[in-house]
């Protein structure tokens, strides 16, 4: 992001106000602190009317002159002081690159940091005290995920028409805001997001995008932030709606749900990554039996499996009905299903049936 | 790949002729039997003069009358049978589909397949045994890597302007063949391939590519036989150099050696996918000292590096004196270095000072 850029000025203007207060409080000989939102689940809440999880008002202070903190108080500043660099110089970096930058050994022996975990809770501190998306630290979490459809759009500059992309498809990168991305020419009726690279590649080739109209996106597994922020943009801006498409077993229901309502470790950024009007297209549980698929081709859950399905039974954002169900039919059936099991009925079963189906029979968990 | 296609018309006689033969032989009361080439350590050799690790002649037995071969005979025609099918309808797939589209249960309640594991295996038995690619078996492994730089390519008819790709680049199929992927206009001098995403991100945001007249592709860890197989590609009909920059312990050695000379598991692709004038460009253990990176930033090696590092030590393709010298460094060291790591001297100093260095001194290991 340019140094002169509003959005850049407000969060180094913030950096410095931090700055001056503890340097202010060092001169009055008063402790220094800092007032820290917390990030657990005892500090998030699900708003039924936004249908999103929300952080609540919560802190923790952290304050200098304390044994357990004054190192954490510590690591704070030094981590705020590299993403001012980063903010000066324009540049941005992984957050992997930042614990280098910031990792250095003090006079008395002892290392600024030992872990990436570390400096990792140090970014989220920063980014929940300060107001202030990582991607706006200039900090970037991993590449994943690849593009494929019916629109154009200009990535820094350059004018990418995912149409004429080839089998590769365009890589999303991990800042997508709009001064690095922004759309031009639109003519999809939907997203599909795709929780597997074989499948989106599979339905590439049939060119599904191309006949149904739509923009294709595959995950690689756990939606990463640009491709979060990315699909809630497009949703956004071009009015486009959403549909899901994963794995049946509780990790897929879970990539579901957060790309939908959030997640509990990233509450703070619902508002601008969240999509409570995004579409399960499945599988489901119920899809077994709908498609007549054969029982050789399930895997019995494992205790990890149920483990998970139950503790997500208990979450506030899964009690709507339509969830309870999904996930009880889960656990009756004690058998999940992955999405190429689909190819059991044939290669080209899922892009000439099962969506199809699926999308025009509005045939939707939530 | 094109059913008139002259390699898939050659692939599928070559089934039908396995086929053939096993018929006659039950027909003729014969015990029909598989040449099975052995892919393993031992039926592998290093060619000192091609520099590479090729497959050597032994091959096994498959006999169907056999109660520990019977299965496994069944399964191998099986999936050729799918294979035969994906090549007359002109479609790819993945591994994992190719399990789901040949795994049923038979009449006394056995399955065909219990575990992707078994197909993965057969699927390598007939590549070997018909002398095929599985990309030319129109099977497809994970998508991996991406690309930027100074080259225009045709992917499945589109055309492709890698240096107007933006922030995000070209992902990288995992077919790539001369029927999908064309090179057109190539002003690069050399390639740059990177492990880790993170620091082709950093680079590209340096527009290093642009700089130094290059292709800069990352494969996200150990390289997908996409990338391989393009950069093969490119390297013999673009006329390219390769550098190789990786982390600097024993994975990192290894990818590169790899891309290299090949692997143990794939030697029968030697001859498609190695290139034996790839360089290394580091992170090499003499880097530390030669760059003067601080120590906090180095890495213990753990126990599983310690042995992975020995093992290599002992492999005939590790022989060279310069190999010898680096592996024996790394161990006596005691430590291994990220890439990330060279960013405690400044964040672009990767790009300003090390790559530059290394590749005008042309400072490479072997």
């Amino acid at each position: 992001m340019k140094r002169n850029n509003p959005r850049s000025i407000d969060v180094l203007r913030k950096i410095v106000v931090m700055a001056h207060e503890a340097i202010n409080d060092f001169k009055a000989l008063r402790n220094p602190n800092l007032n820290i939102p917390i990030r657990s689940l005892s500090n998030i809440n699900f708003d039924e009317e936004r249908r999103m999880i929300e952080m609540g008002d919560k802190t923790q202070e952290r304050i200098f002159f304390h044994q357990g903190m004054s190192k954490k108080f510590m690591q704070t500043f030094l981590v705020a002081n590299a993403c001012t660099e980063l903010l000066k110089v324009e540049k941005t970096t992984s957050i992997r690159d930042l614990f280098y930058m910031t990792k250095h050994t003090l006079s008395r022996g002892e290392n600024t940091f030992d872990d990436q975990a570390e400096s990792d809770i140090i970014i989220e501190d920063l980014e929940v005290t300060l107001g202030a998306l990582r991607e706006e630290l200039h900090l970037f979490a991993s590449n994943r995920g690849t593009m494929v459809g019916n629109l154009t759009l200009v990535d820094s500059g350059d004018t990418i028409n995912a149409r004429r992309i080839g089998s590769g498809g365009w890589g999303i990168p991990s800042i997508v805001e709009e001064d690095v991305i922004k759309f031009k020419d639109c003519d999809a009726n939907y997203i599909l997001l795709i929780e597997k690279d074989a499948v989106w590649r599979r339905l590439n080739e049939d060119k599904f995008w191309r006949k149904h109209g739509c923009i294709m996106i595959q995950s690689q597994g756990q939606t990463s932030r640009g491709v979060r922020r990315l699909i809630r943009r497009m949703h956004d801006e071009l009015n486009l709606p959403v549909y899901v498409l994963v794995d049946n077993d509780p990790w897929g229901l879970y990539i579901y749900s957060v790309i939908k309502q959030g997640s509990i470790n990233l509450a703070y950024e619902s508002v601008r990554m969240a999509i409570p009007d995004a579409r399960f297209l499945g599988l489901s549980s119920f899809d077994r039996e709908k498609f007549d698929l054969p029982d050789v081709v399930t895997i019995s859950l494992d205790k990890n499996d149920e483990k998970r399905a139950k503790q997500m039974l208990a979450y506030p954002w899964f009690k709507d009905q339509k969830w309870q169900k999904e996930l009880k039919k889960l656990l009756d059936s004690r058998v999940k299903l992955e999405l190429e099991a689909l190819s059991a009925k044939g290669i080209s079963f899922i892009s000439e049936n099962y969506l199809p189906d699926k999308i025009e029979g509005a045939d939707f968990l939530c």
